[in-house]
């Protein structure tokens, strides 16, 4: 048994976005790190991941301060993976402007043995072989797992035998329009509960979310914010709240399920709400619940 | 005072749809239709509105046998409003084929002295100086309008004037960022919310819908369904669910507009589950009880 409840696989990057609120060059970034910030809430999230040795000391020690373990997060010779994208319009998409793998390009997860065991597992979107390889060398009590279109459209064979494995697929609606190839999601998200012992989730960016679990289909809307500056992991820290509050709970009941989607909706709203990670710095726990009631409130009829 | 707790003004038509389910001809539509199809539930609706000498009788008897008032039904010389649609793909949008505009062209709105003071007046999409003329001749209660894109370019003016003295505005959210010019929709809702005294819903298809009022802002999502075989109508039958249900209580309070856009949304639902109004005929109150109750189910955690 690991001493962690959750364990991530995600990436570890240096954005630089430009959004109509401004720009910001070279801040912290990746799937991992916006995921395990937002589990920290309920948690002590670990993450594998792989920087550069450009990799600013203070964002290790950030995480760290957190509670987040980073002892599976190599450091590797070379530059650390640099993303950089732009949104415009209704900012649902963001267009990439450049993407440099630098270490991730040769990246290959090592896993401490403490890891191994733990509760959650949750593998943000990568190759789908490494993650059915980390799944398997982590063996995990539960996994749930993301992926994006061009896995879709290059590794389908593979990313299917992921979603066999996994308990849970958290993906965006253009993914699982796309993988199940029709238009309508609920048919879609229907399509995928039927893959393995899959309850998935959709994630439909300022439109909210849906879950289809145990036959029955539950609704969120986004929590409504008129200040949205910078989408960039919203996503991530959405499945980070959700998961965390999962491994906090040890639970893949559908009661924890549906708390664990609006909390993840909570924290996405605070994140999306400022550039990098400044959405969600110096939030605690009462904010978190203050804005749940307020999505409670926001849907009661 | 009216003996009418309800009037609309709107159009009659008969459409001709194509969906991914198929193919209908001339069939009974129009936002005045749709409305009062809907709003019968809740009470008994009056519509304002002209066809031509081709419309079949049998439409009309259809309207009457659900205690629709059709006394300002107008037929006139000439064909019948003639619209030609076809939804493809996410099925959000329809492009238009074909607009016979026929007795619309020239249509002057005859409104029955019976309905003069009526409690609630709704304005489907129509040239807001039009809206006007009515919402002057009506003078109800309350009103409630509706509008679209076409009249945002040519005659934004015309339609502030309609906008600062109704009670409540029901656009979709492509018209609320074009209206405000803002991309944001909660930002759009608010600013909506500052003109007149007014109470703003946001129409968001398959995403459902959103109420800005009393600063206070409800989401809720779209009944989840998988067969969206027709959404022709989906808009106005919302409308006239919820303005039906609140001309039933003769409140404008915030409690029965949150109920009005739930049942708006639940009879939405059913009337996008077949062609024209295949999905609303012979359904119940029950049924929209029996629905009502799911999406509550949908939306607690």
């Amino acid at each position: 048994m690991s001493e962690y409840s959750l364990v991530s696989l995600g990436t570890m990057a240096l954005d630089s976005v430009e959004t109509p609120y401004g720009r910001v060059e070279n801040t912290l970034g990746g799937s991992g790190t916006f995921f395990s910030v937002a589990a920290s809430f309920f948690c002590k999230p670990a993450i594998v991941s792989v920087v550069g040795a450009d990799f600013p000391k203070e964002h290790l020690n950030y995480l760290t301060n957190l509670g987040i373990n980073i002892e599976g997060v190599e450091i590797a010779d070379g530059k650390t993976f640099h993303w950089e994208g732009k949104y415009e319009g209704e900012m649902n998409n963001a267009e990439t402007l450049k993407t440099d793998l630098n270490v991730l390009a040769s990246f290959s997860p090592k896993i401490p043995k403490s890891y191994r065991g733990c509760n959650f597992l949750f593998l943000a979107n990568i190759d789908p072989e490494i993650q059915l390889k980390v799944l398997d060398d982590i063996k995990p009590k539960y996994c749930l797992c993301d992926t994006m279109n061009f896995w879709i459209k290059s590794k389908k064979e593979s990313l299917t035998q992921v979603f066999e494995k996994v308990d849970g697929i958290i993906i965006n609606e253009a993914e699982a329009r796309d993988y199940c190839g029709t238009k309508n999601l609920i048919a879609a998200g229907k399509k995928l509960c039927g893959i393995g012992k899959s309850k998935v989730i959709i994630k439909k960016g300022e439109h909210g979310c849906l879950l289809f679990m145990d036959d029955e289909v539950t609704a969120l809307p986004a929590y409504p914010t008129s200040k949205v500056v910078d989408p960039t992991g919203a996503g991530d820290s959405f499945a980070g709240g959700a998961c965390g509050y999962l491994a906090s709970k040890n639970s893949v009941d559908i009661q924890d399920f549906k708390r664990a989607i609006a909390y993840g909706t909570v924290i996405a709203s605070h994140m999306v709400e400022d550039f990098s990670l400044g959405g969600i710095n110096g939030k605690t726990m009462e904010d978190i619940e203050v804005r749940l009631n307020e999505l409670r409130q926001t849907i009661s009829f």
